[in-house]
């Protein structure tokens, strides 16, 4: 049984504040949770409105009626799992680290941290106004991936300013990524959808980059998440 | 001054059966307007609460009330734009064709359309179940691409079993891209977001390619929109 203060308590667990107050986040879906699990995520409380509940994990029952109160989907899918938000490690500049300055939308957040798990990225390093990553449309998004990608939220100047390795940054007038050697890991800095790469953060980049449009395009810039796609398929792709 | 009846007429174009009826759909913005303007696309109406419009082309005034019933938009920004929906040539089978089978985010193929834009592929053929190009969501997403893609919606078995050009289509088992050939145009496919490409139409597929993950990946796919910016990438990178 859930009683009425955990169902306020989950509820609260959609907005940023609470998240950060309980330390606790929102997963969906019986593959999500199940994925969490078995990465090793730490669950608070797993609630489900279905009666047969084939599963080797204790799912709380709850009414149909108190899933939708606490689930932040439209249409909830019966599982609603709650986790503690996992504790990062400090940053490994051993490795790739894609840099986020100031992404808004969290469906591009999600599929973001959703293309770093398919490229073997596991660190992304976000400014603090990069929209929160366990919010609920991030989490979905992510498909499960973010469970297996670090999501760092710091002070990017501070971090980027202090750090020895190139500095990667998407600009219009930057070189082609396919020119690029991509054989060293560093750091790649992607922008805000509209404003690209903040001023103070632009300072920092030591290697302007582009993907080049074809012909004459009069398409102006892709969006932030197809420009991650490209680009980490492109650091990825095996070279002649 | 804009009369009650076409205040309903704007306000069905959110629904697909109405656009259909009437030919028309609706493009938001006063940059999305212009270039829809300056690509020749015809407009029935233009609509605008803003006193100070500085423009060459007639805008109707309207209350900061009546744009809000005629937006699609949540949060409406001045200019709604309503256009007749262009007729699209016949599909030209020497150039790429990008092939949606059954795309059902408006987000997906409104950013897919502006991958096309971007990367110089004028024409995308979908399935008949695929989204409505000229829905408000997928016209947004395109970020004014949709005025300078063709988008076709067709009986895909028939218009594939018919066509004599290599037909690629995305696969976990199929060729890693970097190794296919792209130099003849042909046609490309991209599956439905959950299931893929249908049975009926991978049958008609000539050749199965695929996006490799790096490492021991445990992501289960890419998101459509993600796989397609990375596809039309890799066709276009100029090899050595």
């Amino acid at each position: 049984m859930v009683v009425k203060s955990q169902i306020k308590l989950i509820k609260s667990l959609h907005q940023k504040k609470y998240r950060k107050e309980h330390g606790l986040f929102l997963i969906e879906g019986k593959k999500g949770i199940n994925e969490a699990l078995a990465n090793g995520l730490e669950p608070y409380l797993l609630c489900s409105n279905i009666s047969e509940m084939k599963t080797t994990f204790a799912y709380e029952k709850v009414s149909k009626l108190e899933l939708e109160q606490i689930s932040a989907l439209k249409n909830p899918n019966g599982y609603v799992g709650i986790f503690k938000i996992p504790k990062t490690k400090s940053l490994d500049f051993s490795n790739w680290i894609l840099v986020l300055d100031g992404v808004q939308d969290p469906g591009n957040l999600g599929t973001i941290i959703r293309l770093c798990d398919w490229f073997g990225i596991s660190q992304i390093l976000c400014s603090k106004d990069t929209v929160d990553c366990f919010s609920p449309k991030v989490v979905q998004a992510s498909m499960g991936s973010i469970t297996r990608v670090l999501v760092y939220y710091e002070d990017l100047e501070a971090v980027l300013s202090s750090c020895k390795k190139e500095i990667y940054g998407t600009f219009m007038e930057g070189n082609a990524i396919s020119k690029i050697d991509f054989s060293i890991p560093g750091i790649i800095v992607l922008g805000n959808e509209g404003q690209g790469i903040s001023k103070d953060i632009s300072n920092l980049v030591s290697k302007k980059i582009s993907i080049p449009s074809f012909g004459n395009s009069e398409a102006e810039s892709l969006n932030v998440a197809s420009a991650a796609a490209v680009l980490l398929y492109e650091m990825r792709r095996v070279r002649p």
